[in-house]
């Protein structure tokens, strides 16, 4: 008789939690609230449903859903029978839904009924399909042309809660498909493995400072769950048995409701949402309830101007920084000592970057030649990463694959500096680089001095074609109360003086807009204001 | 070119680290200080001169030493060469001593100046030993006829760095033997993955209630490093960026001093051991330095008045519970919220308790039918457990190893209740455990509800052969101020009448000794005593 081998898959974090935090709630909306053990009921009885359905092991079963309790079931559930759970992009035009779910050979679907029309207009090319398996919030009888279809919630009442078999940790667990503002989606895939490792280090990472999450925090992760796990929060949670916030469809008075009345403490979401969230006209009417709110910031950088205006409500802004292909969590503006004994003005400077690598996490800023940059907060390089749960590849594509772990490293396309402390500021995405003279000018560095104009709303540098040049700045700039061209120019002038900014970096013009294209992420898309140029 | 696969070794745990706290302190006693930097440094450089003395991947490298900086070094550099650091237990007989550094099949020595005359008695036996690597404090030579000998610091200044190998996460790290208390120390053996993921679970539940460990917090662990991993502390503080303080051999002036000067705020103890620093006669003195000092016990279990007495100067007593085959930390007695809400006295109760499982850890209380015992706080079972850290083996003993792993699970010994809100109560230790007339006495409930009285110092409860009840207990306690007998029973009394213990358990004698005989690694040796019967 060997000894027992404790594979780090979904199934064998639950057993302490779920002894631990019985009665810890998972709750949706204003709609449903269930306790661990509830929870984990229902997943397990939706589990064998599907193995009853025949999902077979490595099987990809899709969901198309807001963030409800629904898809944080399909979250456990699918993996832990030992299918794949592919989270397919619910923004994306509905050709592009299509490509994923055929690129990804989804076998089974899991739908909320409101998704279910946009299939419907295409039902005849899913035929791949082999069911359909529908709720609505209302619990009706959702007619449809799709076949076979089954209603969620009979299967789930109508099986017993299965006895999850206990996987290889390396065994796929999910695949999503990211965003890319070139080309078709790329699928990313992650085994069980790096779900919980990647929960792990997150979770051991909040308890810093400046988050010093506790037992008593209440998460809600505003990224949607459709993208890159909702920054893993749905398994973080359930490994440190904090309370657990689904929020639906992204609502702004819906979330300062919930923030409201479920003493929501911790968010994760990208810059626009807390924009959203900061300029929708009820805040005033929430601010004490998001005194001492703790919203981690990624996807795109963390512009100062809004950090400022998230700080008159008492809200704590920290950057974090990761991507698709990471899981996503690489670092988070915690603080080190050196910089808690900073003034509050200066160690501002650091919450907003995108700060420093969580637990396990190898990160370095190399030039092309793969050499480490130095930390002078000058030395422009890209971000390379190893860390347990990164994307072994791109789906489906080794040669894209390939070009990503060049050198044994991942290779985010990201492009940084490093301060002598050690933090990592972001200046640019490599393909939305704004390259003049043969030189990079750092757009997230200017965007963020705009930002800081309290009339100006969302910033956005991108490159224009120059004969000259081969590219020059233009800046995009949506505003809340009127501002001039002159304005902006004074205030980037400023910078100059102090030798922060150099002359050659100012846009060659501003263009005021209504709003800012976003991409189906939420971020804004720098290729769509390209097209305008 | 393939994904990088990351391996969770000690190597791969220290980049995040090193980057994030690079001055943070590793402090030895008042004698030394090292940033992280430093002590990687020094890691590396040692490092590499063993690898250049002939140190081979898989050879065993014995350490005999007090909890020094020296020793912490070894924690690192011994398996990340990838070998295999054997703590030897400085605690044992010299023949105990040669016996398991025979067992281990050790090759190489590093050892600390006063520990060289216990071997050189008897040189002769010690002739696999290929190299002693020695140290004194002073940094004196040291004159020894154990050949081949060498200096560990003028080694260490002579080497560079060692650029250390990517090893497989499943690589044996460390080795060191049980000091049982039957038949001959059994070794039990862990890899990198097991360390690591021990460090990490660890960091993650020592964030929890009523512990709340931030970085602010300073590490002491009171555990013996050449037992158990001091707890895993050395490596926890790795991954958390925690400041570390070494106390070298045990003394408890010096131990308090280093609590004042270094602002020690998080231990690691055995009873015994807090027995000691809270009945030093110069405790009084250091009373304001110990208010919020955070104990977790484990080793034995945590008695009721040594936790009250803590309580009288501020200290946070918590029980926590583990074994040498678990590397060792299974259990704390965390707070859930019902506990939370609880009034203190109750709440004392459940954390003087085995308490719940950290995370990744599933544990059972069962039945001789492997049958989950009911939570009803009455009905004894066995523990027996399943995480990601536990020892595969009895080394060189597959016939143990059987019995160990009996259907899968780590059989621990250890007798206990659970109770209706799911936390543990062991009663005893199967080998220690008092059956009379067929049925169990709860010993450790029985040496609790007699601790609690003030006259009373340690209290151990062992059984006497009896001809007609197959055992009968006896009660051995040390006072520390005069008591009768009479007293004694007079406080078990009362317990009966409330119905927490029946009247057949009530020893038969009450024998009053000088001191308690303890093993190795501090705890009361009931063998010892049952000879006395």
């Amino acid at each position: 008789m060997a000894a027992y081998k404790y594979q780090m898959n979904i199934r064998n974090i639950l057993p302490a939690t779920l002894r631990n935090f019985p009665d810890q709630e998972i709750v949706y909306q204003d709609q449903k609230r269930f306790t661990f053990k509830e929870f984990y009921d229902r997943v397990g009885r939706i589990g064998n449903a599907l193995v009853n359905l025949g999902v077979k092991p490595g099987d990809k079963v899709a969901v198309l859903d807001w963030d409800t309790n629904h898809y944080m079931e399909s979250y456990y559930a699918v993996p832990m029978i030992g299918a794949v759970l592919h989270t397919v992009n619910i923004r994306y035009p509905p050709e592009l839904i299509f490509y994923t779910m055929q690129h990804a050979e989804d076998k089974y679907v899991i739908i909320r009924d409101e998704f279910v029309p946009i299939i419907e207009k295409a039902a005849q090319l899913f035929d791949f399909i082999k069911g359909w398996i529908i709720y609505s919030d209302k619990n009706e009888e959702v007619k449809t042309i799709l076949t076979p279809n089954y209603n969620y919630e009979d299967l789930l009442s109508s099986s017993e809660p299965i006895d999850f078999p206990d996987l290889d940790e390396n065994t796929q667990a999910t695949i999503f498909y990211t965003s890319g503002t070139t080309g078709l989606p790329k699928g990313v895939t992650f085994s069980h493995r790096n779900l919980v490792l990647h929960a792990t280090a997150l979770a051991m990472a909040v308890h810093k400072e400046p988050l010093y999450v506790t037992d008593k925090d209440v998460f809600m992760s505003l990224v949607p769950m459709f993208h890159v796990h909702s920054w893993g929060l749905p398994y973080v949670t359930m490994i440190t048995g904090n309370k657990y916030v689904l929020p639906g469809r992204y609502d702004v008075k819906k979330i300062l409701e919930l923030i409201k009345n479920e003493h929501v403490s911790l968010s994760l979401m990208v810059p626009s949402i807390l924009y959203m969230i900061l300029t929708h006209p009820d805040v005033e009417n929430y601010g004490k309830y998001l005194e001492g709110w703790k919203v981690v910031i990624g996807g795109a950088a963390l512009p100062k101007g809004l950090a400022k205006m998230a700080e008159k409500y008492g809200i704590n802004t920290i950057g974090g920084y990761g991507l698709s292909e990471t899981c996503p969590v690489l670092t988070i503006a915690l603080f080190t000592d050196k910089i808690k004994k900073m003034r509050d003005e200066e160690r501002f400077e650091y919450k907003i970057s995108t700060g420093i690598p969580i637990p396990f996490v190898n990160i370095r800023v190399v030039d092309s030649l793969d050499k480490d940059v130095p930390w002078d907060n000058n030395t422009i390089g890209e971000i390379v990463v190893r860390a347990p749960w990164l994307t072994g590849e791109y789906y489906k594509d080794p040669e894209k694959t390939e070009q990503l772990w060049k050198n044994g490293w991942l290779h985010t396309g990201d492009l940084a500096v490093v301060d002598s402390l050690g933090y990592i500021h972001i200046v640019d995405r490599e393909k939305d680089a704004v390259k003049s003279g043969g030189e990079f000018i750092p757009s997230l560095l200017l965007e963020n001095i705009v930002s800081e104009i309290p009339e100006v709303g969302e910033v956005a540098l991108v490159g224009k074609p120059d004969p000259k040049w081969g590219e020059r700045p233009i800046l995009f700039v949506t505003t809340k109360k009127p501002i001039t061209k002159e304005k902006i120019y004074e205030h980037l002038n400023r910078y100059i003086e102090t030798g922060r900014v150099q002359k050659w970096w100012l846009p060659d013009d501003v263009i005021f807009i209504d709003s800012m294209p976003k991409t189906s992420t939420g971020k804004i898309d720098k290729k769509e204001l390209r097209k305008n140029l």
